[in-house]
């Protein structure tokens, strides 16, 4: 039987494995930082005025420049983002994985390397081995936070062609200073000419504010956003970057030409009509992040402060082990290989309960 | 003022121009090969149903694998194919761009080279470059059908890693023979190890079958299709391959994770459920195309055989002046820069119509 590696595909990708989440049928599921709250009605109904509207030109290309919905974008970020954008410095795709791939092929690609501070957003290191950019795994402290000092040195040897800064962080849910993505800024600079991209996926659920000022004055400087969490549209795969115009030129010398569907389009712009209805949910979800935060200190777990809609909790002897006990108990959490650790979605407060009740039961397990 | 040129872009992408048509509002676009009839009622009333209900679990993330989808894309390639494949045969992503982009990814990429028969569809070079792979531009005859001898020999030489074989050709609507492609595959193979990449995306409108049965034992071909031309879908972006299970396989190692979003995966799924209604515009198109190029012969045009929904036409001492020519009267023509020759994408009789008067009136005054 022909398989993969009877295939010429390329050495690299010899016994890889595809990146994705376990996607197992259980009650709860708290694994891929979704947000459980279901749109609302009255912007299904809007979707589905918008797509009808958008189904009955879909015999044409799509506006390839997606300029309505960049302009609502650039709004929204204007909006909440303490800084005002326009058009011109918004960029949107199918996901922010899209955003990152167009990123890492402009300025990346082979013969380039891109540098990140682990553990982070697993998909940087995947989307540079896609793109055939090197990857540069950099340090992190023992408390998940970036080592200013040791960052800094590891941009000065490496002299990296792009450097990824997550903030807040997947999977620990650590946020960076701002000072700290300026320190970075300088140092990626001084060692060579390179784009910094400060990855805001969970932005909206931290205590501080978006780092989208720092975009001002520094042409080299990428902020990404996600559709995915703050709105509720996993489903959806919007990503956006916020940056110089210079920026978003660029990216068009690499981007698949009509890439963002029409009914994609006119979905978000749905969405974006009822920002307020959905940041009222990002709300509940701070909520109740900062009460499983709480909790599971009150059990005795070990916790790591968390910026975004997810919390990463430990310590365990066996953290693989105690993912499975926690499934055995119908909750589904994600075991990201960080050794000691798991990570938790904050869901509706009736699932973060029935996770909080498997962890308990763990605990009395090892205690007795 | 910063521009692109003062950004760490790579250097291959310096001076370059986003890919696009340009988009003119004229009153007969015939420029970008969409089909010309909106989706009936019925079926934007059924998108409208399908997106509702995908809307309603839009907090969650997409099947990643677009099992439905790609069941439903397998029951139609069987049905019209003359060949059966199933769900593991074929893989679907935003437009056949991206399915492209995931073959390079995979089986092309840095250190690697594609070649193609040109003039072609000039994304595939622009693809190639946008994934690090070298590119090939291999020979043509006269008449723009492949001389089979002259690629054997452009392969042996250069020994692709993939080899583009676009049937019917874009922009001359040349259909190449199932002996043809057979021929390539085992030269290529021959050479090295190697995939064989057939677009078909105009292969509904051929007076020839689809090739797809060739994948039958055939582990490096693969069959490249797409909803925008045929379906009436260019708006929605969704193209698809078949090939050996092994390669949807492998191709799973590149693709970003969720990348067909709910919307698009629930309005794919609508137009095949009325794809009988959709291959009835097809044959109104295939008349059409027809029409035009008998009335283009009768006019004093030379014409290359089509087997597309766009008829290539000449010859022009100056090809871009009688575009411009063409276009004051109204009617936007696609110039591919293949010297002496226009393209036009077959449109409604009224869209002909207009496109065969402007035509005329240039032949009128070069004549007189």
């Amino acid at each position: 039987m022909t398989g993969i590696d009877d295939l010429p595909i390329r050495d690299e990708l010899r016994g890889k494995s595809p990146y994705g989440a376990p996607q197992l049928d259980v009650p709860v599921q708290l694994n891929t930082n979704e947000n459980p709250y279901p749109l609302p009605e009255p912007l299904v109904a809007r979707i589905a005025e918008r797509v009808t509207e958008a189904a009955r030109g879909l015999n044409r290309y799509p506006d390839r420049d997606a300029v309505e919905l960049r302009t609502a974008l650039a709004a929204y970020l204007t909006r909440t983002g303490k800084h005002p954008v326009s058009v011109g410095n918004v960029w949107a795709a199918n996901g922010s994985n899209e955003v990152l791939q167009q990123l890492l092929q402009t300025f990346g690609g082979p013969g380039r390397t891109a540098i990140g501070f682990e553990p982070s957003y697993s998909m940087h290191a995947l989307i540079a081995r896609g793109t055939g950019t090197g990857w540069i795994s950099g340090p992190r402290n023992d408390d998940f936070r970036v080592d200013l000092a040791a960052a800094e040195k590891a941009i000065a040897e490496n002299r990296p062609d792009v450097v990824f800064i997550t903030s807040p962080n997947n999977p620990t849910g650590t946020a960076v200073e701002a000072e700290t993505v300026l320190a970075l800024y300088e140092a990626a600079q001084a060692a060579k000419p390179s784009l910094v991209v400060v990855d805001e996926a969970y932005v909206e659920f931290s205590h501080r504010d978006s780092l989208l000022p720092l975009i001002e004055g520094r042409p080299n400087l990428v902020i990404s956003r996600t559709m995915s969490k703050a709105f509720g549209a996993a489903g959806l795969r919007l990503g956006y970057l916020a940056a110089h115009p210079a920026v978003v030129d660029a990216v068009q010398l690499v981007r698949l030409p009509y890439h963002l569907s029409a009914v994609t389009q006119a979905t978000a712009l749905a969405a974006l009509e009822h920002t307020d209805t959905l940041l009222g949910y990002v709300e509940q979800l701070k909520s109740e992040r900062d009460r499983l935060v709480t909790e599971l200190r009150a059990i005795g777990c070990e916790v790591t402060p968390s910026d975004a809609n997810f919390v990463q909790f430990g310590k365990f002897d066996d953290s693989h082990a105690a993912w499975q006990r926690i499934l055995d108990q119908g909750v589904l959490v994600r075991d990201n290989a960080v050794p000691g650790w798991l990570r938790v979605t904050a869901g509706t407060p009736e699932e973060n309960d029935a996770f909080l009740d498997a962890v308990r039961a763990i605990k009395k397990e090892q205690s007795s």
